[in-house]
C-alpha cells in the first residue's frame, strides 16, 4: 500500500504525478490546493489570512466563509480536476473529502495567538486535527477496484466541517492503512540543508534526527516534517519527501530520491 | 428506495428538506446549485450566459471556465453544505459528483444555437446527458450504511466532466436503482395550470398527458416534466413534483401534495 500526498503549492506538476501514479496498485492520494485557495479567495474578496499560533506554526485563518471557499476550491476544483485526469488516465479515482462518509475525523482547535503582545483565543476558526480514518470505507473503495482521492476538510466531533493540513492528514491515513510508504510531493526537491539551495538535499534521516529536521524546516515544510515522523511512529516503514515537478516524482521517491525518512 | 432531487434555485430551504429526509431509510439524494452558481459567477468575473438550442431548450452555456466554477459550486460548496448538514442530523452522508468512481455517465452534447437567424454548433461546451448509472457503487454504499449525497456534473465516454441537468440526472439514478418514487422538490408547489398562480397546482397527471404537461411547464419547469417521463418509462412507479420551502416537504410529498405524476 502507498500513500501519495501531493501539495497544491506553485510550480507542482499534476500530470507528471499522475501518469506516474497509475503504474502502481493499492495506491490512496491526498491532495492540497492552497496557491489555488488563494488565488479563488482573493477573487472573491476574501484575501487570504494567516495566523502564528503561540507554539509558532502558522495556518490559514478559517473563518466560516473562508471555510466554504476552502470547499470550493479543495472539493470542488482541485479534487474533480485530478479525479477527472485520473478517469482519463484510465483509472476508476473517486473524490471524497474527510467529511464525506465520516472519513477523517478529528478535533476542532481553538487556535492561540500573539497579537500586539498579548494572547488571543479565536473562537470562530474552523480548524482541527485529523485522529480517527474510516479504514472500512478505504478498503471498501479499493477492493472494489476504486482510487481515492482524498481532500480536506475533515469532521469534527461535533460533526463540521474543519480544514485540516494535508501533510499531517495523509500521515495519519498512511498508518490508519498500514502503508509501506507514504510520499510527500511538493515543489522542492526535498527537505534542505540550505533554504533555497536546492542541492543542499538531506538524503536520509533516521527515527532519532526529529529535531535536527525540524531545525532545517522551513514555512510549510514543518509540517511536512511532523506528518513524516507521525507516520512513522504511526507504524509506517518509511516516508519520502520527493519533487513533483519532474518525470516519474513517485518511482523517483520509491527509488530513494529526496529526503527519506525511515 | 425514495430518489430526493432538490433544485438550488432561490427560496429551496435546504434545512426542511434535510430534517425531513433523514427520517427516512434506502434515500438517494440529488442536488443542484443554480443560482448559487450564478451568484459566484458573477463574484468571479465570469458571469452566467444561457443559451437556446434549436429545439427550444435553454441551458448554461458552459466552457471550461464554466465547468471549473460549475465544479466548485455543486462539488465544493453545495454538496459538503449538505453532506456536512446530513452528518450533524446523525446520517453518514457521503458526497459523489457523476464523475467520481463513474457514477453518472452518458454523452456529451454539441449545442446547436440560432444566433442571428442562422445555426451555429457550439464545440468547446461541456454539456452532456446522462444515460449510465454505476449502481454497483449506489448500492455498495447504501449496503454499507451511507446515505449518497449525489451532484453533477456526469462523465463523458471521452472522460471529461460534462454539466447535465439534475433534474434528468435523478430520473435516470431512479430508474438504475428501481426507485419506488421519484420525489423532484422546487421552489413551486407542482406543475402549475397558470404560472404564477401557486393555487393551480395540477394534482395529477397519467402517462399519456406528457405533451399537456409540457404545455404547461415553463423554464427549468420543462426539463423536470421531462425527467419526470423519463423516470416512469425507466419503471419508475411515481414522481412527484413538491415543494422545497415548506415543513416536511418529503413526507408531504410522500402523501402526494404537489403534482403527482404516474
Amino acid at each position: 500500500m502507498i500513500v501519495v500526498k501531493v501539495g497544491g503549492a506553485v510550480g507542482v506538476n499534476y500530470d507528471l504525478v499522475l501518469q506516474d501514479l497509475v503504474r502502481y496498485k493499492d495506491v490512496v492520494l491526498v491532495h492540497g490546493g492552497s496557491s489555488e485557495l488563494n488565488e479563488i479567495s482573493k477573487k472573491l474578496g476574501k484575501p487570504p489570512k494567516m495566523v502564528t499560533s503561540v507554539s509558532g506554526f502558522v495556518s490559514r485563518r478559517t473563518d466560516r466563509e473562508t471555510l466554504e471557499i476552502f470547499n470550493m476550491v479543495y472539493c470542488g476544483k482541485m479534487n474533480k480536476m485530478i479525479v477527472e485526469k485520473l478517469q482519463k488516465l484510465g483509472v476508476n479515482a473517486i473524490g471524497l473529502s474527510g467529511i464525506d462518509g465520516q472519513l477523517l475525523k478529528g478535533r476542532r482547535k481553538h487556535i492561540v495567538i500573539v497579537e500586539d503582545g498579548k494572547k488571543r483565543v479565536i473562537r470562530d476558526d474552523y480548524t482541527g486535527k485529523v485522529e480517527e480514518v474510516n479504514v472500512n470505507l478505504l478498503n471498501l473503495l479499493l477492493k472494489n477496484g476504486y482510487l481515492p482521492v482524498i481532500s480536506p476538510p475533515a469532521l469534527s466531533y461535533d460533526k463540521e466541517a474543519v480544514n485540516v493540513d494535508g501533510d499531517r492528514a495523509s500521515a495519519v491515513i498512511a498508518g490508519a492503512l498500514n502503508a509501506d510508504v507514504l510520499i510527500i510531493l511538493s515543489n522542492t526537491s526535498g527537505l534542505l540543508r540550505e533554504v533555497k539551495n536546492e542541492g543542499s538535499v538531506i538524503r536520509e534521516i533516521t527515527m532519532d534526527g526529529y529535531d535536527d529536521a525540524m531545525g532545517f524546516a522551513h514555512g510549510m515544510m514543518k509540517k511536512k516534517v511532523m506528518g513524516a515522523f507521525e507516520a512513522l511512529e504511526n507504524g509506517v516503514s518509511q516516508v519520502v519527501f520527493g519533487d513533483a515537478r519532474v518525470e516519474d516524482p513517485v518511482t523517483r521517491a520509491l527509488h530513494g530520491e529526496g529526503t527519506v525518512i525511515h
